[in-house]
């Protein structure tokens, strides 16, 4: 590999992260931050913030926090932009999203009052129970990346950024495979000026991110960056991306069971997942072609994990069924019940049911700060094209074709961490006791 | 290292399994073996039977099955042998335990008849709730280590067996500190001939068996061979030994969820664990002094796993309490209720309820299983003392004085694969994708 | 009123039970009954074998069993028929359907193979994912009923019973509304001589044991009889009916707990309710019309229990949302989830989860035995048409035009107990203190 | 009886209503009856300002409000009082319990400044993990007695009350039976002045109440007012008392759950109720003396529901276990899990696991605003002595000797109201349908 990480250009100047969506997520986000940097909060739910990484042998006793280790942007560098449907600006919008209590809210109101969003690609045939009025007029899809690509300049001039990332943190398109128009890069931009019904506003602030060299990760489950086409320019611009879907709230949960329990050898028979959600999202995904989008996404996991081809009489049979319900008198406040049916010796059947009390956005909001920073990291480390180092952070995550999804958190952070160790110039762990460790 | 992996013994002989205790465990661990082995039930929840393990790149595709690729001893060599203070053979034993539904029981009667217990070392001392008549006559401790040793050679000539391991399947002795006849071979084989009030039965089991040459095991958390003496003997006697304590029901749980919440940096404030249990085992942690052995079990494994020492802020104040709650409705099957109340982004509180209705001696039979036979693939690897490698299997893992215990079971799981591909003579694996791969 | 308690005919007859279907509730009940005769088991969940009841003030002490107070049909009166679309007699039937364990069905064995059902009067219109050879050949509707009558007498007579019952254990048909045909007697009869589709078999069976004088009850949340003209035709023929849908499971623990929040006041925001079950019924009720019937009655329990136009501010904006899941894992065990959204003073949240692990047939079983006894028993007390007091067995209770159902359990069965008070000669009771009891 | 419900006293006058404790309990409830006083707050919980109450048949429509029926007191009509070891006033008492947000407090924070406590009978012997300087000087108990007697006509005397009621919102005292100075009035007050160990302060402070006329109610589990000697100088003062310890949380869910299941004739093998919470209460309940008062109080429960002497075959055998632990990360937000092993038809298990997240003091506080105007009402109707009709709200009520405690929580509501429609003048309900009523 040609990974040059001792030339990682500089990250003394500042860095844009521009957010599709002024909601949720992108509101707990910001607010987050600046509480932060004005010493109110502390960085919980960021690995790039908190995590230290152990370097060498445990007995040296060397671990930085990774921040430090690999020279990320500090947070005092970054800017924010946005782009919304709705015209409210990022203080209007968090209040509006009540996840945040006004206690914490108010610390942060001027900073947020500052944020106004930028007139949105937007169009409903793709998120049905949404709209706005803060929509950009131009009708071609051309048109409509070249304006959003002279957003990005503007919005980078007028921040006095150095470089940028975009995080989309916009709603759940309905559900799509990928067409023709998304198999070169050509065909693409060919669509694009033809106004092809297959491209979708998330597709647009892809080709536009990536054109303009700005890194992109998709937080939705919908395809924005997951075909051949923006793959192929984003390889050739030299611009890192990642996706899709971020991976919280049972998913996350899911993910951390299922290697515990195959890691035991213990079947699965059945696997029972609901939720309850009241949030704008519920409300999304009350649309039966958004819920086919993220059902997908949710359900490729066990799967994946369990590898049923290697182990059929344990997951062979194992019956999955995941379902998600608006539920109102919650908010943000989601709710996911699992049922988990398992096997063990002589096949007796034991069950486990986790109930997870949790809050999306305070789940998702760390992770676009994370992922703005390594994405960062990795474009100034000279990577590029799908970063799969990074599905740590993502329900469904995009890969080289031809690869198999990771899901399995744990190798999945292993595998982040590893190469956090290569990217600072250090040796991979292999968790080898000293005697058997064959690098000695 | 000096791990001589080609010359690892022949495996073609019979292999003793030695369990002090017929009870609940053992007698679902024999029960199932020869199950297995007549076609009856497959060996679920063993990693030694069922699971694979990859070697070199993702794409090479050489998956063989663990037991394939390091020789592990067949099924079809084992024998077993027991002590237990009841006189029950294996069969009424195990209907007794009341684990094994009569259906699955029968078909292995004649076999499990045979299985008669050895009379046992015993003293109520150790073991409040329990009693029986068949126990040996000897009131020197010593001269019961000696009689110990005359059972493992008689049962080893009586079955043919050319190798034997011994795993302590008794319940929990009362909570000990290490004393100074713990601390030398010599201060403990003069304490074995004084009578000594520290050492306890597990002890002499312990001691019998690695004078004997046996591999040894402890899966209660009691001290048994945890200490510097056995360490010692072990050592010196070319014997492979791990402990203790079995990881099975709620804290298989924990160290499962633990890790995935510190992977994603998440806080947690409190953890609370109730257990409700009405088996043999239940009734004798009702004894205050045996719970307090359990409770110390139990205990350590958060602080471990989440090192609050590196995370102040996510994880110094966690409240952490563990009740074990006697419960006679529900005999063997366990009910363990986790509450646990985490942290996230801006310290907004989440909460994480786990009910796992469980089945202790299911979960615990294929681990009884898997240690015999890698005890003995350390053995035959030419491995002595404390084999930190197999801490996967244990709530408290027994380490080398100035380790540090792992909890976390995904970096156990690791470290006992990459340590088997040593043991097999492959490289180890670092899940790096292949670009940032070094070794490429 | 007329009741005359007294004169009550003699109950030294045989009863004979009818169902409509010989599945999981059928042969679960007539196993349990046999069972119960032949002193292998207690009739556990059977109000009319074990429940007391008080006499007169506290102090006097008389509490006999309802059983022998009002003179019920003794167990070892009663005779069993059946109709099913398979040709399985009720051991086979009772195998397949998996409920009970070998061991407690092989006792009864010989008595349950005597049991062959009658060709059954079966449209896989009104229930789509059953079918089965064992069907009646008559083509027209009023043709089928003549068959299902002779069937009743035929039984009566092979059987030597004096009296008839019949409750309908068949699965749940197509959701309806009455139509025209329904609305008079006249218009059922020249119906079913048309062949009308809106006259579902389970009519059909009602029709015909009204016709013979034999009290009916629907456990199936369809039709049935529980439309003007069969009302209608009950009344006239001295004949008592009872309607619908065995309140098991989940609903039945939605009628003790909402009754208790509302006694205390307590507000409430939602109300999510999930079920996962993997039987023949869940299997039906895959099927989106079979589910429809079910919802309905599933769903107006809450709002006639709360009162919402009494308590606005309590009950008004109650979100109220029940699932059903097909789920395979578990056979007969169903498993109901609740989250519960509950307000208290301030309009502070909080919140219920209950997990209710239960098994259908075995929460039915008795409710069958109890209604045909009590059904027998107002009909020897001069009762005729729809039962009200006897609305504690049913989710969606039939009651007369213009009544307001109760759904309470608590109320429900206050007015069973006062009920059975009048039957017996006693003066119903008030709970008040003596001092207050204006009776005194 | 010789109920003059007519000539109740008048309502007009304020009434003055006295807590001693000034803590989570009874500022909850001042600052919500003062929220709902100024249109802030509905009475949400309270069945004296929100029920309405059947009169006659349903069909008469007849549904006044129970505080129109029956004249209580209206909220604009109260006063308060307190006592406290703690100076802080209730503004101040309220912020530190943590029970109301911010925003909730501060529209009453004028209200709650000026409630200051007036110093308090306290004694650590009685509650050993509180502490604090607002006590009484006065060493001799009889003393103390008039020092309150005092405080009552002064603080009548201040707010202008015409009544006034007491309502024990203190901490839990340690446990006690009833000695000899509690067997006669004579002894009692030979005790108070002889300074009696037996004699805790709540027993002061309900004398105190009591010799002025004063009704007193006890919201905890310690003695104070249930014993001989109280019982009979309430009787011969003409004052009515209820008793003891609010019903709330756990107990509340038992009381509604076993009616249920008793109902239906299921057994029940085993009951395990734990609970976490991390208030004062929790850290006082963390002593095992104060825990053995509670411990008393929550277990009775199920045995007088349930009536195993009636039931043998279902309960005879019922495991009951509850459990209390301090548990800080929650504060007030107490958390209640129960496994509930049950029993039906053919003797098959099933389970139910319920789990509530409730607020203690949320819960509390319109309890003791019921009881307040209940008390005042019982008074002013010329009731005297122990009030078995208020059992409804307690978790272990007080009752005339020889009588039976009522637990179920839809008799004891049944009562209540029958008694309140006794009390109005009307007649009480039946529930039986109108063709069995005998009162037509």
């Amino acid at each position: 590999m040609s990974t040059d990480t001792k030339q990682a250009n500089s990250k003394n100047g500042k860095l844009l992260v521009l957010t599709p969506g002024l909601g949720a997520i992108s509101t707990t986000f910001i607010a987050g931050v600046e509480s932060i940097r004005r010493g109110l909060a502390k960085p919980i739910g960021s690995l790039t913030q908190m995590q230290t990484i152990r370097l060498g042998q445990r007995s040296e006793k060397r671990n930085p926090l990774i921040k430090d280790f690999v020279n990320l942007t500090p947070l005092e560098k970054l800017e924010f932009g946005a782009w919304d449907v709705i015209e409210d600006n990022a203080y209007e919008a968090a209040k509006l999203a009540n996840v945040l209590k006004v206690e914490d809210l108010e610390p942060v109101a001027d900073f947020m009052k500052e944020i106004e969003p930028m007139s949105a690609v937007f169009n409903q045939d793709y998120v049905k129970r949404l709209n706005g009025p803060n929509v950009k007029k131009q009708t071609n899809k051309m048109e409509l990346a070249e304006a959003l690509r002279e957003d990005i300049r503007n919005k980078m001039k007028e921040t006095g950024s150095e470089r940028a990332v975009m995080i989309w943190c916009g709603s759940t398109e309905v559900f799509q495979h990928p067409s023709e128009c998304h198999s070169t890069i050509e065909a693409f931009e060919q669509g694009l000026k033809d106004n092809d019904k297959a491209i979708a506003p998330s597709q647009i602030y892809a080709y536009a991110a990536i054109k303009e060299g700005v890194p992109y990760a998709n937080g939705a489950p919908n395809l924005s960056a997951d075909f051949k086409a923006l793959e192929q320019l984003a390889h050739n611009n030299g611009v890192p991306i990642a996706g899709k879907d971020f991976k919280t709230g049972q998913t996350l949960m899911k993910t951390i069971l299922a290697p515990g329990f195959k890691s035991r050898m213990l079947g699965i028979e059945g696997w029972f997942s609901t939720n309850i959600l009241g949030n704008r999202d519920g409300e999304i995904l009350d649309d039966p072609d958004s819920f086919r989008a993220k059902e997908v996404s949710k359900s490729g996991v066990l799967d994946t994990i369990l590898q049923p081809e290697l182990y059929p009489d344990l997951y062979e049979n194992l019956y999955h069924k995941v379902r998600i319900n608006y539920y109102p008198p919650r908010g943000d406040e989601k709710e996911g019940w699992d049922n988990i049916d398992i096997v063990g010796w002589m096949e007796y059947p034991m069950q486990i049911k986790v109930d997870f009390l949790c809050r999306d956005s305070i789940l998702a909001a760390p992770l676009v700060l994370d992922l703005a920073l390594l994405l960062d990291l990795a474009k100034r480390s000279g990577q590029s094209g799908i970063q799969e180092w990074l599905s740590f952070y993502f329900k469904s995550p995009q890969v080289v074709e031809g690869h198999i999804q990771e899901h399995d958190i744990f190798i999945q952070h292993f595998r982040l961490k590893n190469t956090l160790r290569i990217l600072g110039g250090e040796k991979p762990l292999t968790h080898l006791s000293e005697n058997f460790d064959g690098s000695h």
